[in-house]
Formats: C-alpha cells, sequence, structure tokens
C-alpha cells in the first residue's frame, strides 16, 4: 500500500443501492472532500475504479462523475494492485464466487449483506477470508443513524442502569396491488425468489440487537403469510409462498429479553416505521431511526390498576426528546470511512464476513423455530449446518 | 320463582371489591332505579341479602343502605328459597366448598373468579354445576368497559374486513419499594402467595380473546421477574419470587395470531394501560378500556422504507377516533344486568363456569410454555390435568 | 411514660401558625387518626393540653375542639407528668425563659424557630437542654413540602450525577404601602423591632442547604434597604431600616457553591415564590416548594453562544415535571409525627436545637459579611460570639 | 480628510469573525448601499483596503468582493494618507505593537476587543491614543442587540422609576468532550493559555453594565472549576485549569446592586442564553439579547408568603412582551455607522480604549476577589497594577 491515492473497486455500481448510498453519498464525497479523514487530523485521497455489466451506463457514470477508471471485466480490475479494496453491490446469489476472486486477489472486501443465501455459504466464506488474512467487513448502515446513534450513548452514558427488556416495532402497510399498487417488488412474497420477511429484515435485527444489547442465544419465532395472494408489477395476480409477518422473542446470552415484530401488514401507530422501546432500570427510551425520547425512573408517574374508571393521565407528557447536537452524516458513508480506515490501519471495524453470517443463521433459526413450534438456540442451529 | 322481588344472596359484600363494584355500583344501583330492565320495557324489582363473617360490620352496612337481611351464617341464606340467586366475591381459597353448598341448593350462582385455584379444580366445579342444571356466571368485567364495547361494535359491523393480526400491550412501571413505596401488594411479586402476572392478567386475556376473536389453542410465553429484589409495605427487602412480565404469542383455532406483552416493568407509551392493535384486511384499530382510534384502508399511507432518509410523515393523524355515541354504564353492573335476565330466561350470558375455568388453563399453559421452551395447546394441557 | 395516651402540652395554641399549622392541622389531625402512626403498623393515642394567656379565647378553642384540659397557668401544665412533651409556639421574644423552665420539668420539647433572638442565646439553650439529657427539636417545616421532598429523592437516587451548583430565588413584591397596602407587616422593616429578610428568612435556607447538601463553611452577603421609606398598617410613613434584600453566596465543607437571592423588592419571573435551581454533571433541576422539573443530561441541547444571530431554541421544552406520585401529608403534621415517634423511641429526628442555633448564626454572619466587605466563616462567626 | 470616498484599513480580515462580521455584514455591506448614512441625510461613500498574512487568500477575498487595494505589508497600508482609518481584527496578542504604529501614523483607530491582555497593557495604549489626540473606539457589539436596545428604550423612557436591582444569568452546557465533543475550543479551559470565564465574559458585562446602569466601583466573586477535567479536539484527555463558572456581585457608585451568575455547566432555564432581570420602584423587565418582556407595577401581583398551600397563580401570565418596533440592524454593522460618523465629526461614539481597558480590569478584580475573599473596589485594583 502506497502512501498516495487509496484504490478502491466498486462492483455494481449502476444498482440503485450501489449508485446513490455507496458511490453518491459515500465515495464520491469523501473523494472531493480530501479523501479519508483520519486519526492526526489529515486525509487519505482516494480513486474509485468501477465495473458493471452495462458498458454504456458504466461510461456514462464514469464521465458524470470524473472517474477514470472502469471496465466490464472484473479480473482486470482485481489484478490492478493501485486498487487493494474491493467492494460488493452485487444481487446476493452472484456474490459468493465473486468475492472468492476478491479473496484470492487478496484484497481488502467490503459488502452489501447479506454475504451469501445461506449461513452455511455465509460462514464459509468468513471462513475463507480469515484463513487468506484479508480484511473484510459487511454493510450495517442502520447503526449509524441518528436514532441508533443516540441509543447507543443512552446505553453508553449508563442512562437505562439494568436493561431489562426490549420491544420492537417494525413494519407498515404494503399495498396489495389490486385496488393500489404495492410499493414492494413481487418477489419478496414469493418464497421460491428469496423473498419473505424474515429473510429480508432479520440480519439487520441480528446486528442491531447484538452491538447495543449484547449476543443473541436463542429465537422463538411465528411467521404468517397474512395477505395469501397478491398482484404483481404486471397487475397479474399471484400466491404469496413467503411470510410477510413475524412475531418473535429473541432470548440473549447475557442481556435484557428482545421482543420483536416484523410485518408489512401493519397500520403504522409510531412515530417511524421502526420502532425500540427499552426498558431500564433507572429509564426508558423510545428509539427510531432518526428520534429518540426517553422517561428517566424520576419522572415516572405512578399509575393505579383501576379499569373502570377512566384514566385521565396524558402518558405522551412524560417523554422528553433527545436532541440531536450533532450534525449527523449519511450512515453508509459513516461506515465506510471507518471501515477504510481499518484498512489503514487507523482504527477498528466491528462488522466483517462473521458478524454478516450471524445475521443468516437467526433468519434461519427463526424460520426452524416457526416450524417446530420451539424455541431455538443459535448454537444448535449453526451446529446442525 | 314469584314475580315478585328477586332475591340475591351477597356473599363477602365487605371486601374492597364486593362492596363497592358489586353492592354500591351495580345491585343498590339496579335496586333504586327499580330493579332489572328487562325486554318487555319493565322491571324487575330485587331484594338482597348479605352475607358476611363481621357482623358489626354487616350490621353497619345493612342499615347504611336499607337491606332487611343479613347473616353471617351462609347455611341459614342459602335455606331462604326467597332468593334463588347467590353472588359470591369471597377470597379465591374459600371459594370452591362454598359454591358446592350453592350448586346442592339449587341456586343460580354468579362469582367473582378466578373460580378456583387450579384449571382442575375450575373445570370440576364447572362439571358439577351443569350435571345440577344450576345457572352459573363468571364476571368478565372488562368486556364491558367502553373501548371493548367499541371494539365489539367494529368487529360486528365488519369494519376489518379479515383479522390478521392482534397486538396487546398491557401494564406500567410499579415501584420497586425503596425509593418510592409500591403500588401493588407484595404478595403479588411472591409465587408462594399466589403472586405473578400470568395467574393475576391471563385469564383476563382469555376471555377478551375469546369473545372478540375466537378460542385459543395454544400459547407461546416467556415469563420474567426482572427485578430480583423489592421492599415491602413494612420497609423490608424481600425476594421476587413471581414472574413480573410475560411476552406470549396466542394462536387461534380459527382467527389471528395474537402477540401481547404484560409488563409491571414497563414505562408507558401508550394511551391507555392496556393497547389492543388489531390489523384487518380493510382496517386497523388502536383499543383501550376506553378510547379506541381507527384507520380504514382508504386513509392508510404508503410509507417507503428508505432508511437514510428522515420520513416526515406523521403517523399519528392517519388515526380517527371512534366517539362515545352512547353514555356507557358501569361494566360490572351491565353484566351483573345481563346475568339477571339469563336467570330470569329474558336473554343469554355467554361467561358460564367453563369460561372461566379456561381463564386459569391459558395461565397454567403459558406457564408450562415458559418451563418447556415451546408452544403449548391448551388441549393437550387441559387433558394433562 | 404510660403506655396509653401521649400527652402534650400545647404552649401558645392561640395564634395564628400555632392554631392552625400545630393545632388544627397536626395535632388534633393525629388525635382524631387515632394517635401517631408508629413503625409496627399501630397507633398512639395522644391528648392535648392548652396554654395561653386569654382564659376565653382558651375555653372557646378547647370546647370547639373537645380538648378537656387547659390553662392560662404554665407552672401547672409543666407539673403535670401526664404530660411528658411540651411544644412552644410563643414569639421568640419570650421563648429562652419558657423554654428554661421545660428543660427543668424534663420535658421533651419541641419548638418553633427561631429559638432564640440571637446565636448566643440559641447556642446556650441547646447545651442546656443537652445537658439536661431531654429530647429537644425544632420546627424545619419546609424540608417536607412536596418540593423539597422530591428534591430530596433525586439527590438519593444519584440523579444529579456529582452536584456542582445551586441558584436560590427567593422573594416577591411587598407593596410600600402607599398606593396598595402591604401584605407583611411594617415591623418586617425596622431593624430595632427584628426585622429584616436576613434575620427571617436566612435560618429556613441554612437547614434546606444543611440537609439538602451539605455543611456552609462560609457566607458572602451584600444586604439593601432598597425602599428607604413605607407605610405602615395605620397608614403612617416611616422609614425602613432593615434589609429588604440580601444577595448571598454561601461556600459548603464539601458540597456546591449555593448563591441566594431573597428579596422583598423583586417582581416574579419563576414559576414559585421560592425556586432552587440544581445543577450537577448528569442532571439538573428547578425547584419549588411544591413543583419539581428536571433536565437529564443525555436531553441536554447544544447551543453555540452567536450573539448576533436570534436562538430559536425552545429551552422550556427541554424541561420535564417530576410527578407527585404520592400523596403529601401537610407538612408541619410529617415533622411532628418524626418528633414524637422519636419521644416514644421510634425513630430519629434530625432538627435539634443545635440546628435550629445555626439557622441563627448563618444570618448572623451575612449580617457581618455586608458590614465587612468580606466573606465570613461560620467558626470564625460562632466562636466570636 | 477628503470629502470623497472614506478610506478603511481592515488589518485580520481573513479570520472568522473579521470576515464575517465586520467585512461581510458590516463594511461591505455599507458600501454597496452607498456608504455611511449622516445626519444631513446624505451617504459618505467608503473604500476599503485589506491587509493579513496570506496573500493568496488576500486576492481571493478582494476579488471575490470587488475590492482594488489589499496588501500584506501593514507599513505600506499606514503609509497610504487615502486611509485616515485603521480596523484591527487581530489576535489579541499582536494587536498592542500594531496599534502603536497606527497611533504613529495618526489613524482613527477602531479595534476589535480586548485591546491587550491585560488592564495595565489596555490602559498604556488607550492613554497613548489619548496624548496622541487619534479618535478610537472598541467593539462593543452587545450594547447594539435588539434586547439591549429595548431595556435602554425602557431605562431611558423611565419605565424603572428608580432602578434598585439588576440579575444576570449567562449560561448552557458546555459539553465535557467524552459522550459527546464540546462545542467551545479546548484552551478556553485552560488558564496557562488564556481561558477562563471571567476573562472571556467579564469585558461584556464591564460595558453592558456601564453604559445600562452606571460606572461600577466594586466586585465580589466567586469562580470554579466545575468539570476538573475535559476531553480535547483530539479525544485526550486534560486538566481544565481555568474557571467555568463565576459568581458575582457588582456594587455601582450610583445605581443599582448588579448580581451576576456566568456559567458553562449550567443548563438553561430561561427563553436566552443570557437574561438580565431588573427590578424598580415602578416596573420590572426581562432581557434577553433579542427579547424582553416588562411588568409595569399596576399589574404586579400580591402573593402572600404562605409555604404550606400550594400557588396557584400563573407568575408567567404576568408579564408582557415589548415589541420590536423598528427592523434592527447587524449590531457590528450599527456601531460601526457611528464610529465612522464619530471619525467624519457628525456625531459622538462612547465605547473608547479607555472604555476598553476598563474591561479587563473587571475581570482582573474579579479574580482578585476570588483570590482574597472579598470585595475589591476597581480604584484599588486600577491603581495597584
Amino acid at each position: 500500500m502506497t502512501t498516495d491515492k487509496l484504490g478502491i473497486i466498486v462492483n455494481g455500481a449502476t444498482g440503485r443501492m450501489g449508485y446513490r448510498q455507496h458511490l453518491v453519498r459515500s465515495l464520491l464525497a469523501l473523494r472531493d472532500e480530501g479523501g479519508i479523514p483520519l486519526s492526526d487530523g489529515t486525509r487519505r485521497p482516494i480513486e474509485l475504479y468501477l465495473v458493471a455489466r452495462n458498458e454504456e451506463r458504466l461510461r456514462e457514470l464514469a464521465a458524470k462523475h470524473g472517474i477514470d477508471k472502469y471496465t466490464t471485466d472484473l479480473d482486470v480490475a482485481l489484478a490492478d494492485d493501485d486498487f487493494p479494496v474491493y467492494f460488493d453491490a452485487l444481487i446476493t446469489r452472484l456474490r459468493v464466487p465473486v468475492i472468492r476472486k476478491a479473496i484470492a486477489a487478496g484484497k481488502a472486501i467490503y459488502t452489501e449483506k447479506p454475504t451469501a443465501e445461506s449461513y452455511a455459504d455465509a460462514l464459509a466464506l468468513a471462513e475463507e477470508a480469515e484463513a487468506a488474512a484479508v480484511k473484510n467487513g459487511v454493510v450495517h448502515d442502520k447503526l449509524y443513524l441518528p436514532g441508533l446513534l443516540k441509543l447507543r450513548r443512552l446505553i453508553e452514558s449508563g442512562f437505562f442502569g439494568e436493561i431489562l427488556s426490549v420491544r420492537g416495532e417494525f413494519g407498515y402497510w404494503v399495498f396489495e396491488g389490486d385496488w393500489q399498487p404495492s410499493q414492494r417488488p413481487s418477489w419478496n412474497y414469493r418464497a421460491e425468489d428469496g423473498g419473505g420477511i424474515v429473510v429480508d429484515m432479520f440480519p439487520h435485527w441480528n446486528y442491531v440487537i447484538e452491538n447495543l444489547f449484547g449476543e443473541i442465544s436463542s429465537v422463538y419465532a411465528e411467521t404468517r403469510t397474512h395477505i395469501p395472494e397478491r398482484v404483481d408489477e404486471a397487475g397479474k395476480r399471484y400466491t404469496a409462498t413467503a411470510d410477510d409477518a413475524a412475531y418473535a422473542i429473541f432470548d440473549l446470552v447475557d442481556g435484557p429479553i428482545v421482543q420483536f415484530n416484523s410485518s408489512w401488514t401493519v397500520r403504522v401507530n409510531r412515530d417511524e416505521l421502526v420502532e425500540i422501546h427499552v426498558d431500564g432500570t433507572h429509564g426508558s427510551a423510545v428509539v427510531g431511526l432518526f428520534g429518540a425520547k426517553v422517561q428517566p425512573r424520576n419522572v415516572t408517574p405512578k399509575p393505579t390498576w383501576n379499569p373502570d374508571l377512566r384514566d385521565e393521565h396524558d402518558y405522551a407528557a412524560d417523554w422528553i426528546e433527545v436532541p440531536q447536537n450533532d450534525a449527523v452524516d449519511n450512515g453508509f458513508k459513516l461506515q465506510w470511512i471507518e471501515f477504510l480506515r481499518y484498512v489503514l490501519d487507523d482504527g477498528t471495524h466491528d462488522y466483517d464476513f462473521r458478524s454478516g453470517a450471524k445475521g443468516m443463521l437467526l433468519a434461519e433459526a427463526a424460520l426452524e423455530s416457526n416450524a417446530a413450534g420451539r424455541r431455538v438456540s443459535l448454537a444448535e442451529q449453526g451446529g446442525a449446518k
């Protein structure tokens, strides 16, 4: 690695997430600010190398953003030693073989999640990267959003005392496609196409829970396909074969109980689409991706359960908003900086391939729990594969 | 049965619930209004016969409220044929033998819940009452509260389309007793004294669910004792041995999934201490014991899950309050009227001893589920006893 | 002392405070509830013996409240061994000789404050009571008011982290008596009659500070007579010779700095007539005699000092009210219960004659500081007398 | 002095304050409006001459704002007789020798404050300017903010009657730098680097008080370093050696007593970061930098001090907002106009070098008071230097 520009290969830069979040808002923003901000106050410039299938689209993007290097041949890019970092934003199905090539090329690898379509494959990939001693990381963007940063600060400041329990609610109403077009792609509702809310969201809940509250030991989940028939992008009825809601309880090795509902068939009675309610001995918080409000025990009211009398207390007034004291940068960009500084031996990055694989493990254990009607331990589930 | 005053024996009239809810707000109110309102528009007068242990207290109450008949000897009261109805508000432990006497005396029997300390005993009592062909009923007061009446009306009007799922949240913060005195008695937190939130609240959830949504087939529950040590009424520390929170999922024979949290260690982020969120294909509702708000599908917003952008939509504004179009009478009194009209063959009453017994069955199945780490079917649990 | 009724001599029962606060709201209320509530759950009945100068007024009061014993001759009352407790609500000037008699009679003594007109006299009285080994106590009523009880609970719960500083504001506008009659007696504004805001209020600030924050080591004060001429009850102009405002800073032996303004010439820009603002590392509170609001550090905003731009932040919204979770009894009565239980060896009582004397010491040190233009240590001030 | 463009040398135009407040918002704004508005309704155009060390930055600024003249050599600028006014926005340490040169060159001199690092140096500079008979002025920007202009108008209109007392509260919570980054530079907390809230803010309080209420005769102050350890810009712990709070009482030669708290460790329970409460015989005001509210004596309530009864009076409702009847220009620009008209013999300007020096004197006297534990007179403190 030289002391001048850090070269980064961006594979899949033409997709929606790859383009908007990773290229424009993260890497190009970093490039234009002068590079990666380092702990000594200096910046390390970066250079990008775009890879995608569609050459015309590639040329257009490169021109628009002033990028010199691009190719449709990944092997060419991987062979270029001026680009020691590889980023992958391909669709999941294509990911494993391509990342294997990057491992073989000795690149530091950062990738969208999930890293593979099964826990077994994801774990194997993590082990290969570790064996090859290449630095590796997986996108865990939600941890970098303002609401969860506030929650982390509340936890670290000791606000909660001992954390007793966590309730999570995620979801909104996804239209069925008949009387109003659906706002999600139809493959999300077909198991045979990799759909289902468990596979989609449990990897997120895994890293959110593990990084904020502790390691998950077991899961109980019930899944449902509440809307059995939907209408697709072409206006055709199809049978929904994947789960569109999951009701789960996570037990932690050493931490609070976490009860979490995920649903595409719920009407929102919350401030945000995700809401996490944390109760501790010294205080509670209700946190979304952006906002957070708290109730310290000193302002906790003392209701009496007297069901035949109407309770006039205004419970909403017992909570107070946590201010946004810092300007918060884009979550994707923040994790990019952290990963790149780790590549430059200027800091650490916690979310590696193994961490990404655990998200798949949790999703698989949840589905197994639903089938078996019992709590499933992750150790057992991981071992059984 | 004569056509003049309907005689009702009230046993345990001196206790808090027996006196305030049943005697003053229900039976004396009915007596003073001229009696039970019947379907033909007339009223049937009632006469009360108080039974309790403390003769002085009895005499005082009888005098204060203008009641002629009272006794400390239950057998005397049961032998009086002018009083064909027996009501029981004793503590649970004393209930079974006394109700057996009332069955033997051929009385129509109405009783506070639970009817017995175990499902087995409660079931046996129900079978004895059925064998003796005496009319029998159990207090199910919450079903008669305004919020649940609104919910029933929403269901019956077809508002929800198909009901897909139900979420319930019950609870509030019960102070630990050290820095602020507790607002619940300490025995609630000692398993050896019959404490625990499952035993306390699941019988309520049972009749609420069964009467609004359908018969429960199985339950998964995890219970916790979040606060392991509390301070009692005398300022002494004690070990909490009973559950103070329960996280449960109820499956129904033919109905929505019901996810329900119950906790004495949660800070309230709701309008009321109980909140039931119902989602159906055509609309949703959020209901408390008093209030209710709805969102028909026609006003359902269409959020997009785009976690890196702050969502400015005001979700609270998508709900609209259900008005209280009727003056609603006290819930206890409403059920009294229904039961007494049933006694007079002027209507039906759904909540008999068997229904009461099922509440105990649900609590027992939930505790078994927590111990076994799996979903427990009520059929299995009932049969095992 | 017998095991039946505890006898209490009430001297000065006909004055405004003696009658309303001590007799009616405290002692008669206790008597009518069945007596002093003890730690074992029982109550000890009390009996009262009224002493005052005006026999007719005495007879009237005794009759009205069903009190058998009263006299105009204090010596007779003190000689009655059935009345082991003496309470004094006389005017300050008469107090010392009368309390000496009660000491000689071996009574347990409770008294209004100040115990004497100077620190030297108050200290001597405390030493005499200690030498005679009689239990003794002084009214410190404000500590028992809801706002200060909330503050104590905040302190004891560790809400503040380390307490850094305390600001106090007391006062309101007392009318001059010319264009509107004054709401305070004219002697308050004449030093020769024992007037002055320092003498009136600093004994209160002393026990409030010492019992909540720590022992006072020194004081700096500046006093003013802002309104030099007033009009008295008879409509006559008089020269105000006593201080009507005091600006003070208290240093504590081991505790926060306390800055405290007291004024009868301030227009109120607060929620209550007394307001105490406490800042700690982990949170702040603003407390009155009844209300309290807090701001934990987790909701503390991050203003930037940018004086040429208008700051639109709503600072009032950063505070949240501390609820009144307990019904709070009258402050005078609460301290009566504490003192009487101490007399019965069923608890402790912290506010003895020595504690009362320290309030006078603080007032004298403050006046000395104003004269000398420097901080005055209480040790020095106490020794110099 | 010619009748055409008035030439102004701007030294230090590239710094934050120099550029934004003085160049862009004041001088360039004036230039673009046609020049200095004079008493006869005409305008006198101005021309600027920029001086700074960084030639590239100078050239860039000059080009951007259409300024012809700039140099890195101050002597060249001072030698130019077309520019009779010199403005200094350098850092304090460099100021004295440079201003001496401007005095020697016979310029009219306007400067940021403080004029020197000690009162002695500041006084010497003032005496030199007076001896040389050059017009001189110091930035006193806060006096020109809307809130203080309203206060001045209240005073001049006789609203207060006699002003009796003034209370000031300044401050907010500056984060410690560990769990949230600090919003002030770390040198503010190191005495060895010129830090401390007394040195930072007391020069401001000096000119505010002297220009609104009267000359300060003496000061008592206690300072504290409430947070002994902070974390700096690089994430390193350091020991705070400078005062972060000061509790002061100012006596005036002929005016009200002024009690003033300044703190970087206070949570804000006010409308603005600075709040000045003024009580007079005929009315009171609470004033910030922007807003002001008043209570004339005719609407003053008459509370009774009855601490055992909750006082339900809404004291906030007794105050009424003073409207902003004039559009108020930027405070810096307003003072520029005043100074430049004074240079042109078209008005007066009160805030000369001697006035600026007195701000330093007050800060030094306050620190001496804290050390000595007594009130320090400014005459004594000034003479001792």
